[in-house]
C-alpha cells in the first residue's frame, strides 16, 4: 500500500480550514472528494499542519495511502484535474520513504505573516493580507521579536482552545521586515501551538505601533497568560511556506 | 479651477479597461461615479495611461478638475470611500502644478509582467499572472530583451488598432528575472504603442521556451510587420507600476 507525499499550495479564503469538520468546505475534505473522484478510494489526507479556517499554504505537505501502485505523477495530475477550479493544488507529488508521517516526521515548519500597512484598502492583496493602516516601525518589530526566540512556555500565544500537551515550544527564526507598503514576518520551530504564529504577530504588531515597549512584550510572554496577548492578527494574512524533513532539510 | 492629481491602484480584472465606453464597467467610469457621489461633479478622468481590459495598476496617474478647492486629503478619503468594495483605491492625492497634464507630461511608464512558471495552475496568484507551464529559460529572455531596447520602429509590436502617429518609440528598460516560480520582466519607456508591452513578451516568450533565437526575435523587429509577432500575451499578467514627470522623476 503506497504511501504519497504531496506537497500543496491553497487559498484558504474559501475554507474552513484544513481539517473536515460537519459545516462547510475545508481543504482536507475537498483533497478527499478529489481522490475518491480519480481512484474511487475513499481514504484519509493526512497534513503536517492543520491550518485555520482562512489561511494560506505554499508549501503544505500532506500524505495519504492508496491500494494501488500509481505514478506518483499520475496522481498528482489527476488530482489536480479533480481539484480545479478550486483554489488547491498539488505541487509535488511522491513516494514517501518507509516509515514517513507527514505530520510527524516534520522537523519544520515556516510561516510567512503580510501586512499591508498603507493607509488605502488592500486592493490586488485582498484575503492575503492584514490591512494596518496606521505606520508601523518595521525595526522595532524586528528588535523586538528576538525576544520570542528560543525556548519558551508560549502559554499567551496559545489559544484557549489549543490541545497540545505542553506550552512549551523552541522557535529557531522570527524575522520582520519591510517590502515597499509591505510589513513581512517569518516564523519557523520544528512545531508550533495553535494559533502561536498569529498571537505572537498581533503582539509584535503592538510594538510596530508604539503602543508596546519591547518590555512590555518580554512581561507579555514571562506572564504565561493567554489574557496578556494582545488582539490575535487575522488569518487572511498568514500563509504555511514550508515544511522541512530529515531527508530534504538541506533543499 | 484646482487639478488634483491621483496615484490609483486596481484590480483590472473585472473591468474593460480604463477608458470608459458604453458597455461594461470600466475604471474611468467608476471613478467618474465616485466623483460624482462625492461631490455632485460631473467630471471627466483623464490618466497616464489607458490600460486596457483585464490590465491592473499600482501606480497609475490620473487627474480632475473640481470646482471647489478641497484638501487633496479630503478627495482622497471621500473617494476611497465612494469607490468601497470596488477593486481600485486612490494611493495618494494631491494639487497639480500649473501646467500638468498626467498623459501629456509623463516623463516614463514601467510596466512590470508576471508568468507563472510552473505545471500547477495558478492559486494564490490567480488573475495575477500569466501561466506558463513549459520551463522558461530566463537567462535567454534577459539576454534576447536588450534587442528590444533603445529606439526603433516598434510595428511588429503594435496593436494594428493602435491610433499613436508614429510607431517610433524608445525602449529605456527592458529587464527579465526569475523569483522562485515566477518569471517577472520590467519594461520602461516615455510612452508605448497600443499592447506593445503585451506583444513584446510573447516574443520573449517564445525566446524562454526556445521556440525562438535572438536572432528570431531581432528579426521580428526588422520586420516592421505586425505578423510577425508571436502571441500577445494575455492582460492579467501585466500591472502599470509608476508613470513619472519631471518634478517627481527623482523620487
Amino acid at each position: 500500500m503506497p504511501r504519497y507525499r504531496l506537497t500543496l499550495e491553497y487559498d484558504g479564503g474559501p475554507y474552513r480550514g484544513f481539517q473536515a469538520q460537519v459545516n462547510g468546505p475545508t481543504i482536507q475534505g475537498t483533497l478527499e472528494a478529489a481522490i475518491t473522484a480519480f481512484c474511487g478510494e475513499s481514504v484519509r489526507v493526512r497534513a503536517a499542519g492543520r491550518t485555520d479556517a482562512g489561511v494560506h499554504a505554499a508549501g503544505q505537505v500532506a500524505q495519504i495511502d492508496l491500494t494501488r501502485d500509481w505514478p506518483p505523477e499520475v496522481v498528482m495530475k489527476a488530482l489536480n484535474a479533480h481539484l480545479a477550479p478550486a483554489p488547491i493544488v498539488v505541487l509535488e507529488a511522491a513516494l514517501a520513504p518507509d516509515g514517513f508521517d507527514a505530520r510527524l516526521s516534520a522537523r519544520r515548519r515556516s510561516y510567512l505573516y503580510r501586512i499591508l500597512n498603507r493607509s488605502a484598502r488592500p486592493v490586488t492583496q485582498l484575503g492575503q493580507v492584514w490591512h494596518v493602516s496606521r505606520p508601523l516601525n518595521e525595526r522595532a518589530m524586528a528588535k523586538a521579536s528576538e525576544i520570542l526566540l528560543g525556548k519558551h512556555d508560549f502559554t499567551t500565544f496559545r489559544d484557549i482552545a489549543c490541545q497540545a500537551r505542553s506550552p512549551i515550544r523552541t522557535l529557531d527564526e522570527a524575522r520582520v521586515w519591510r517590502d515597499g507598503e509591505e510589513v513581512r514576518l517569518t516564523f519557523a520551530a520544528r512545531s508550533f501551538l495553535h494559533r502561536q504564529v498569529r498571537s505572537m504577530v498581533g503582539a509584535v504588531v503592538q510594538v510596530g505601533l508604539g503602543r508596546w515597549s519591547e518590555g512590555d512584550l518580554a512581561a507579555a510572554l514571562e506572564a504565561r497568560d493567554r489574557s496578556a496577548c494582545a488582539e490575535v492578527a487575522p488569518a487572511a494574512g498568514l500563509t504555511l511556506t514550508r515544511v522541512d524533513y530529515e531527508e530534504n532539510s538541506a533543499k
